[in-house]
């Protein structure tokens, strides 16, 4: 595990700034710390999809990464992003519910189509096809939302497995964030 | 499909580049140009775990591409990585054996190890434990190697997903590049 | 849903020494009320195995029942369980560990013998077999706790499927409870 | 294993019943006997479900046994509950048909959507949903028989395995019985 | 369905021959009888393995067939062999057992060998390579016997697969045989 | 392995005669080889529906098989009859395309209904219904049509698992036939 002030100059600041705003330095960045260059494009990549201001709404492009790691069962991914998105949803139940049954989760029919694209893409990717882009499309989704859900789906691909590799766990302070509404 | 020329400046040299090198455009520049902050942290993440000097062979690394993008099932990053697979490994047939069955092409002791991790990372992320950890370490792999492995097959669960999304075709220059040994 | 007043008399009085200690009704409860008699047997079983005295310890029965709850992806039982896991283990991260991957949660020899035996149980009945039950006794479990292990594997394929049927949901107190030691 | 006269009274008296009938005592209540509280409420549970003169036949309950016990490849309970689909249904092949594909055996409507639910509750609990209900309600199902038939698998995916943690080996008076319609 | 008095002479001839010795016409001959080029070469394969006097015993080649075509689910193949297996094993249990449960039916070492090559085999192919073959011949089969047991696996594979493109239903005859030992 | 010379005299023919038209001894006839009579058969069953003229064209008989060996992972089979699906198709990249994703390659309606109707067989035949048929003759194909697609799949069923069990590698000349349209 990599300490941020092991971390290249550029890499020890993005990762200070997250670790003030949140009040503690997530597991992830420690542990993908040793390969610098991965690290800055992982952080690069999960900035353009997560940070994005069109598109699908923050607390939607969270659901979509706690309910595609709930299908991977990424212990890690569930819980620190779970607690975010309590935050951005507002909503302390949510996360605890998508996580545990992301398929059959009671949503509106955006959030539906957004999950069941998701999680048709993270665990049968062969079986993807015009059928699910239609159904995406049907329920409302414009294709710029629907590339929104396809990438961060992939790119969670990514991150579960980097986390399942390392056997990454979460900071004890996700377990807590955002259960009690302010 | 965005054609290099419509891209930003930074990203058009690095894709002209390629094109120059291969003799055309990769398809899945296109694909992915329409979001230049995602293709730009996609080609340095990629570089990063593909070019790297230590570790992995270059061949060793496509083989990883092809065995996972095969248990994919994604028709472009087997066609492609298997073209480059033919290339860097000198070898014609490799690439097709392992497209049609990774689990039991024949390999060496070293090879089967990084395809057994690999196929293990990539279809049941969430049964990968120690003992697969202990069973490349005793093959011989080095936890440098070990990482190479599992972030190249994370980047490719990435990857594949995204050719998923967007059904990409590879370019016809693929099928038949590094077939006859010269 | 019945509520505890419309129940028989004898039910209404267990229903109502539980909430009693508990501070609400279990909606569990509520959705089995309509029928008296399963709902008297099934909390006679209940009893028989997650109220006895020897054999495995209260927080191993629930550490079984949130296992295998997890892996039949059972929200009621993930979230309600969850929060007795809490309690009994006094452990306030290790019913989101077990929920988000109980295959790999990290546990003693012990505690994995048992959740191995469960998950084997749960998922692929058919092939269970004299192996399983050998790797339970070589981790030290006496046959009378893997029976424990086995039966209350059992009753909660039951448990789940009942709440899946009625789509059951959590009650709010539940995601709280147990999260903050005292 | 058991014996009916080494049981409390209420037990061996209710045991010794059914061994009256049949003119044998099936093998369940030997597996179970050790365990006399679990064994009574398992009797309470089974004789509410399967003896209930509402809702579904007689058969159709045995219908939905046979089935979940065959996607479970429970050998005791297919081959005593398929001895008594034989018997109540009148039908000497049914129940081996159901036993060797339920998932394609030929029936009316009626039973078709009976063991469609009863199927996919089985096996893949968490997918269960509205359109599970919705279809058995279109095929003419109550929410009575709804019940009845979500009940019956959930009582019997806890009996299956059970049967499973025991290897319980059928009676053989199983095998004949209600093979030669009388 | 074709009867075979619709056949050509040579088929006619060897139809009536097995409807003779049977007491009545398998229906597999009525389903596959409208293609006579083909039932002519399913029945030299069928002859060629079933019936040849080295390698596995006549009961040892039934139990692959039900076991295999338990693993595929195949009611006339599991009603037909099933009897045949009655018959040739002299146990009127064996047949019910193995269909219920091929994988872990108790068997002795020999029986268990065969099954266990034969449902590797059978289901996932993919995956079945030298550690396979290796148990096989640890448990003392020769190669000559390993051929076999692969070979009828490999030949149900169609024919079960023939008969769920047919629906095939099971001769009335078929359930009874062998079920009260002479 | 068997050579051709050491066939019985009317194999030796049939196999010389396939290699000079090929100019190689396609390896599945040296694999085959050491049992005569099963030869014999396989090529009788093989020729029966591989050079049928009604029905199905020679290169859609060929895209049933390289969809089901794909499905299957058969390397021997994807190899040999992709070479022979290119002259046949005069498409040099649709095997690959078919090997890589079945499910997903671009086909126009009637390939599309060919190959789901072969994959649905191939893989869980158990689950194979009369909807599968309806929707085969909905896309048009007749009941002649339909035959051919399900009996091709059973006959690779068993030709992939006869590769399968000799880990049967495809002659060099395979991989390089039909890649260049002349």
């Amino acid at each position: 595990m990599t300490e941020p002030e092991d971390l290249p100059d550029d890499l020890r600041e993005r990762v200070s700034a997250i670790a003030e705003k949140s009040g503690f330095v997530p597991n992830i960045f420690r542990a993908l710390g040793h390969r610098p260059a991965e690290l800055r494009a992982f952080l690069d990549y999960h900035d353009a999809l997560m940070e994005r201001e069109e598109g699908l709404t923050k607390a939607e492009r969270e659901l979509v990464v706690v309910a595609t790691s709930a299908a991977n069962h990424c212990t890690y991914c569930i819980v620190a992003h779970g607690a975010i998105l309590r935050i951005r949803s507002k909503d302390p139940q949510l996360a605890d519910q998508v996580a545990a049954n992301p398929w059959q989760v009671q949503l509106d029919v955006r959030g539906r189509a957004i999950v069941d694209l998701a999680l048709a893409l993270a665990r049968s990717p062969e079986l993807l096809g015009d059928a699910d882009i239609a159904r995406a499309r049907a329920a409302g989704l414009t294709d710029d939302e629907i590339w929104d859900v396809g990438a961060i789906t992939a790119l969670f691909a990514a991150s579960n497995r980097l986390a399942h590799l390392t056997a990454l766990q979460p900071n004890a302070e996700f377990y807590l964030m955002g259960r009690i509404p302010r």
